[in-house]
């Protein structure tokens, strides 16, 4: 990958012009101001490049998520939240759409503490075939009403392409799940669209591996994505579901300009774990965090032994927002 | 998950009809001789079981792959392979099609390494957005001449399921890569057809991982798939690319009748590396190999690092035969 | 491991002196209370048991430690520290101590961030056989005068039980290293004397190796031992050098009385890295920190690279207190 | 460090005597033919360099043992075995030494199986403290006994540099463990005597860890070191207790010139599985293998459910000298 500096705008946009007409073959961006990238030295053969005036950087493949090719934090706007920034985003709600009556009573428990982002899932990725594997259609109606009477973002996960028109007729923002992290098919399918993606790191995925998989979204013309740490998988399974890798926070934040989330829930898979771990995503500096919530933990069909209850959640966010008002004022 | 193991196939069979008439919803199999499997309790609401001629197991969920299950090996037959059982089966071929030319050759050098099935990638799953991603139905069409034209089954990854159709006109056997393993819609759309599914392990799996999303396809009706250990991650990562997690073998193989080969080129990444690894699997009892080859390895466009040339494939099978004829010996 | 639970204090000790006069072979414990401890059932062998009075558990190896045998927090005092139950400590100071002069400054500037232990190693284990190993002997001595200066507790690593009573002449408190936590002989060392043990988690131990590893300190002897998170190893080294695991730190408060400290420093390996770290381990709960400083990280003599400064010290102290206090609230 | 490389075996000696003579602290090294090698720049400063007949290596830390100073192969010579190069050693006895008529057998079996080495411990490192941690000095002398009446080479651990002059009297060859891989204390104890130290890699080593330890004993002055692959820990440990890491084998083999052995045991922690892991590491080129048997494996002090019985090992030392043999003869 290679990034060329150019001294000024319209510099900038002639060269990229210059190249794209050029290549058929070899993919190149313009960052809207002074920095061209393109994915291979082929796309400069014949190609003027003024030497005196250019700065050029050979940069890790995933480019466009990188701080070296935008160094503001990406802020995503919907209709309820602010993902990014000094923001503070709270994704919360079941892990599977139970009812149309029960989503009703998540999505208040999510208003009420202060959470902008309603979850959900009604295509659920299970590890067994024969496990509970979502509602689809019914659950994705029940979810979009629960959201709007609560005027919360509606954000449900996607597993196959092929689920895209139906979901996209009823969610707001899309969520990839760890196991299809790497699904590039469905990354390039999201890419194709605007609607903002929860991008989950994947149980075995490395830093770099977590920001390829955005760049495939971000290359394919949807720079409307964020990233959740959830945990990832270790030796240490006993007590925890997942190691939550909360370094990862502070990391990716260095190396991207994408929001940074994190996910207590899954990384703890027990739910008196999930506080601390909250806490912990939150005082490493995650803009935002993403819990599962039920008001009766064990009749939940999928993973209620993580959820919080309501009570549960209202009194983590006091904590969360407590500790990110220090975060804040220590930065001022 | 249980299963109920009854006196004779007849009341086996009575059984089955029994359950699958009285639900809807939850999954029965019968395995064609004394065994009912069901996937939740509720199953046996309302049934009448004659209680002492029963025997109740509580088994994981990955039911039909078990041993439990089945007790003999699964032997999957292709045109020109037999995979499974005391069968080797060698599958060798280039990471990705490269031309006409080039994989025509590539079919002359495992027909003569005696080999059966012809691995290639037109579709490949890159890390980074940018990397060849391989020539599509161009790749297939010269993948499927190189095959017949030296008498040998066509294998090749799909990693969506809307690409099913197009690779389906082509190929003998389907792969899922490591990255895939958990696409569980992809899991299902081959369990809805019948060719053979070459299903690799993900990075991070465990073998519980494994065989559930072996399951996947069984259950959706497809008993024809096989298993390739190809190394997991860990936190030993400097000279090979994964740790070959050679104990996975024997391990397979006790719980599950699936045939079992080992892919020593992912786990090792660097092809001096390839053939120790190629024998130590089949050294632990791997029914097979599969292994990348190129005649120009510092050319290949994909991978070319772990790739081995012809002369190093041909010499590498001899070895493998030998250790594979004394496992034999010992086993009669 | 079976603990027996009497009735009352009499009859516990009762018990506890009749089996430990049965038995030469079979170690038995008593805590002080109602509970009796023992690691095998031949222990009981032809013991008296009022059996309408007794609860008996089936317990994990590691009992002396467990909240099951004490249920209250275990608080070590030393001199100038109180470590564990609403304690916050803070352990700071050089990786290795350099000289007289250098460790006088590392003193004044641990004392002004709030902390009361000076750390510093003399013996150090160096992954290299020709690394620096300390200056002995003699960096001791110049770390007693600077913790006497400033009245701090002294804190250095033992690796070699031979070493013992020339490091026992200085120290108020022993650290263990991760490399060392299985050294069993080490720990018996140590368990046979009283001053308190920092005993830092291995980078593969488990939460059970860890508790373990503690149990053979407290068995040998000595309660005053206090628990160190310092990142385990994982996949995932390219931009931390361990991963920290935060969720260890309420796992082990809940199965275990011991003070739990989380060190930053050697998880992130990065400066940069190590703010957000020791935060995380605040609100994740943590009853202290372990934190590298030196005054010109790049001249350091080992591990520079991820000392803070005294300046980023004391703005960190800022934060971490601050989160302390919004814990401590939520508590009352 | 840096490897210095003259014309001939004068210009060497000459270089090494004047570093040796100008440096007092950088540790210096001479191969006894034409390499010199030192820890740091240091060690050059006013050394004069004829430069032109020079070739300067910077090398990684782990010298002594690299290809890079000793081309061929380390073979260590006992009084009964030759281990390395081309030899094929088989260690094999009993976890711990249980009485003195037990031993006496197992060495039988060890015998019979072709085995020249008999280990078992005396000192028995211990997860847990109330554990069987050996029989001590009793243990030893049955050791040295059963080894003497069978002609073969006595092995056992030693864990604390304090139990030298005891086991010394005894073995003739000296065991670290895995959990003592980094007792750096213990590695230069046993760098100071000449006897052969069988050095298990730990449970979290990386390949260069491993050598690592290896050079403190060589740096110490004694070259008598072989490495032992023990498996590897990861999130994989269902069914079998470690991941044995069969790639290590060729790789050690590649960059050091020490034996390499493998011990499928402890890295099964199942019996069943340690015949197909013990032939795996044989086919990826191992130089030996380490081995537990036991007559009666459920009635064992230590590990029993991953003893081979002698009639196990014996069946296994038939596949492994054919799979020897076919690996020799592709060598020549």
């Amino acid at each position: 990958m290679i990034m060329i500096e150019m001294p000024n705008k319209a510099h900038a946009q002639a060269l990229y012009e210059q190249i794209k007409n050029q290549t058929q073959t070899v993919p190149v961006f313009y960052n809207g101001a002074t920095k061209v990238g393109l994915a291979d030295e082929a796309g400069l053969v014949g190609v003027d490049l003024p030497v005196e005036a250019v700065v050029r950087h050979d940069v890790p493949g995933a480019l466009q998520v990188s701080r070296i090719w935008q160094a503001e934090d990406t802020i995503i706007k919907t209709e309820h939240s602010q993902i990014g920034g000094s923001h503070f985003t709270l994704v919360a709600g079941p892990d599977s759409i139970e009812s149309q009556q029960h989503v009703m009573k998540m999505a208040q428990a999510v208003k009420d503490a202060g959470g902008t982002i309603l979850r959900g899932g009604s295509f659920k990725p299970r590890t067994n075939p024969y496990s509970f594997q979502g509602y689809g259609a019914a659950g994705l109606k029940a979810h979009r009403q629960a959201a709007d009477a609560y005027e919360l973002d509606m954000m449900t996960e996607i597993m196959d392409a092929r689920d895209f028109d139906l979901i996209d007729q009823y969610t707001d923002i899309f969520q990839v799940g760890a196991r299809n992290m790497q699904n590039f098919s469905l990354l390039k399918c999201l890419g194709e669209q605007k609607k903002p993606v929860g991008l989950k790191r994947g149980m075995s995925a490395s830093i770099d591996d977590l920001l390829n998989a955005a760049e495939y979204i971000v290359a394919a013309g949807n720079p409307n994505v964020f990233l959740i740490e959830r945990g990832i998988r270790t030796f240490d399974n006993q007590y925890t579901r997942n190691t939550l890798d909360v370094g990862a926070v502070p990391v990716l934040q260095k190396y991207s300009h994408l929001p940074v989330l994190v996910d207590p829930s899954h990384a703890a898979g027990v739910s008196e774990f999930v506080a601390p771990l909250a806490r912990a995503g939150v005082a490493a500096g995650a803009q935002g965090l993403m819990i599962e919530i039920h008001d009766n933990p064990k009749a939940a069909l999928v993973d209620g032994a993580q959820a919080l209850t309501p009570a549960e959640l209202e009194k983590l966010m006091q904590q969360v927002q407590a500790i990110s008002a220090i975060l804040e004022e220590n930065e001022s």
